[in-house]
């Protein structure tokens, strides 16, 4: 752990994304195919001569490839998660080669509802395949065996991103070394799956919405995507979390008896859901939200996670936020208890934090410094290093 | 409590509301004032010799003066707190004479935003005031005027009908003998806002709505208010509770890959607020949302809750629900310190139940037991009986 105190953390500088063409169809859960694809993506760091201390971050809803650093003459574009990755950083991209994915489907740059069908010339739309985490673990594989790399050190995710991690395990166990599921959840429950069908019914329900060919009528379903947004973000909020934040505080000296946004959550929430609804894209919001509703590995086993995992072979750190009650703590134990059942190590950590599911993306120095140490553990144990005796690979 | 077993609980049978007119102009806490309004009510029971044994329940969001029996014709038609009210139930008209009303700026037949404003003709729509909590008592304070009732024997109410018979307790000392105020707080939290504001923006941005006058384009925003229907259903369950009735089932074999209500819960929310938005009206849950919103009573005491709850003279029974949150159990006891610290007598209880906030409507044999015990401490404190020694007149 001198790691940290050699060099200051720092910023892995100014990145540029790449884009792959994969000709090759993919046979995707639905039972659907895509013909072709592209997946962008960006890396930080450099692969070693083995190509082992290859690391993947998974992205969750509303984020991308773009994890770390900063894109040239965009000063405030840092990636986001690069409170995590970088120089010194938990995920040190001087010892880790990090690559960071756009999902298929997503709206950033990989195929998705908005990019030109080729067998059309006209953008998918409502004909966009529904894609789930298990096709994303696929295509992520494929960009893994263009890149060269056989086996990864560790997939990385929180949420979403944390499913993504866990079916890594599932589908590739020989392609994984260590397993890191952030803030995630064997499965969404009934009220998760409610919150997301609120937002989709707000965005089907936009007429501007057009049953999802709105590329065509020239307009974007704003309202519906903003409210989506809106009720998204609530729940990444701990309800303590926005009492500190918010409380009952007012724009206004006095109640101005009307129905705009005098509170101050109202005001700041309302220019979320704008802000978002300026930047992504509706068909993506649906089939996301959709990806997580569907996400459920015990599902083929009558929901026995425990057989689910039969197959994982990697290490696990799992981590959970106290306050989180979208994907609480006790939704992570599950994992926990059904990779212990399994024989597999697993290192697991609930951190006390106050902002909710949230918490996973923000700077933490209790979570940072357990990421960092389970980190070392990776690196100290990566073939071809000496490995001290006892470090064993963990941050137990 | 030989009560209960005296006759079976029964219906308080077919019913019929009044609609009266008040002439005399409404000064509002917004500053506006209603020239003139009507109040739609109904009552159950007789008013006894010396008019002590009146009973006001208070509505929340969505219902209205029909609390108990059922209208001719409509053998479906059953009060929305036809469990709690009726011979022989916890608020037992046999013995009290039980009023329902329905509040301003509500739309079920008091004077409301879909009303015809008489000084144009046109439903008032965006120009009807914001109503608060404190007028719907100043409001229900001259009904009770004109029903010949000083006293009454006890204001009762779940969620924003617990807020409205706190209000009596602060605005009106004299005038009631005990306040009953269930699954209510003292204030909405910064949460309980972000949802209503959600809900509201939902309303607000359905090209329906037209800035609240759709009534002149003979139309509805109905999904609009669909979408604010299904938001504010989530809370009103528990998350366990939801699981319990819903958890991942399929109304399909398998999952259809789509976007449309293949989960039970999705089709379940989805169709309780496709039936809300063919009775309620848009603007009235604008209305009531704000003032949900609104309500604070220590606003004026720098926060100080006991300062707030100084006039209160009324004895006390406050219920909460463990799994309720929304307005979560350790909002009520804030209630019920601040009344300590005025000396009030209070009866507090958590009930043990699953069913989230929405408990406060549903047939639980312990918290239906304790209200009984609770209204039959009033009973026999009623001025006129003789009061057995000791019986004091609440359920401690």
């Amino acid at each position: 752990m001198t790691r940290a105190a050699a060099a200051p953390a720092g910023s892995v500088g100014v990145v540029s994304p790449t884009d792959l063409h994969f000709a090759d169809p993919l046979a995707l859960a639905s039972g659907a195919q895509l013909a072709g694809y592209d997946l962008r993506y960006e890396t930080y760091g450099t692969l070693n001569a083995d190509r082992s201390n290859a690391v993947l971050i998974c992205h969750a809803l509303n984020a991308s490839h773009h994890v770390a650093g900063t894109y040239a003459d965009q000063p405030r574009s840092a990636g986001w998660w690069d409170n995590m990755v970088g120089p010194g950083k938990p995920i040190d991209t001087r010892r880790f080669f990090v690559i960071g994915v756009n999902n298929l489907g997503s709206c950033f740059g990989s195929t998705g509802p908005k990019s030109i069908d080729p067998a059309t010339g006209r953008p998918y739309g409502a004909s966009f395949p529904v894609i789930t985490v298990e096709d994303w673990v696929t295509a992520q594989a494929r960009l893994c065996d263009t890149l060269g790399i056989v086996r990864l050190a560790a997939v990385v995710g929180g949420s979403l991103g944390g499913m993504q991690a866990l079916s890594w395990a599932i589908q590739y166990p020989e392609r994984i070394g260590h397993c890191v599921a952030i803030a995630t959840t064997p499965r969404l429950s009934a009220q998760n799956i409610a919150f997301n069908d609120v937002a989709r019914t707000a965005i089907q329900s936009d007429p501007d919405f057009h049953g999802g060919d709105y590329y065509a009528h020239g307009v974007v379903p704003r309202r519906g995507l903003s409210v989506a947004r809106m009720i998204g973000h609530i729940t990444y909020l701990s309800g303590d979390d926005m009492t500190e934040r918010f409380g009952r505080s007012l724009r206004t000296e006095d109640y101005a008896f009307g129905y705009g946004a005098e509170f101050e959550v109202e005001s700041y929430l309302r220019y979320q859901g704008d802000k978002f609804s300026e930047y992504f894209d509706a068909n993506t919001y649906l089939l996301i939200t959709r990806a997580l509703d569907y996400f459920d590995p015990a599902r083929g086993y009558d929901g026995d996670l425990v057989r689910a995992l039969q197959p994982a072979a990697a290490r696990f750190l799992l981590v959970s936020f106290a306050t989180d009650w979208r994907f609480a703590p006790a939704r992570t134990r599950e994992i926990v208890a059904a990779l212990i059942a399994n024989g597999r190590e697993v290192s697991y950590a609930e951190i006390d934090a106050p902002h909710g599911h949230d918490a996973f993306l923000l700077d933490d120095a209790r979570y940072h410094k357990l990421v960092a140490a389970y980190f070392d553990g990776i690196f100290q144990g990566l073939p071809g290093r000496a490995t001290p005796a006892g470090s064993g690979g963990g941050a137990r």
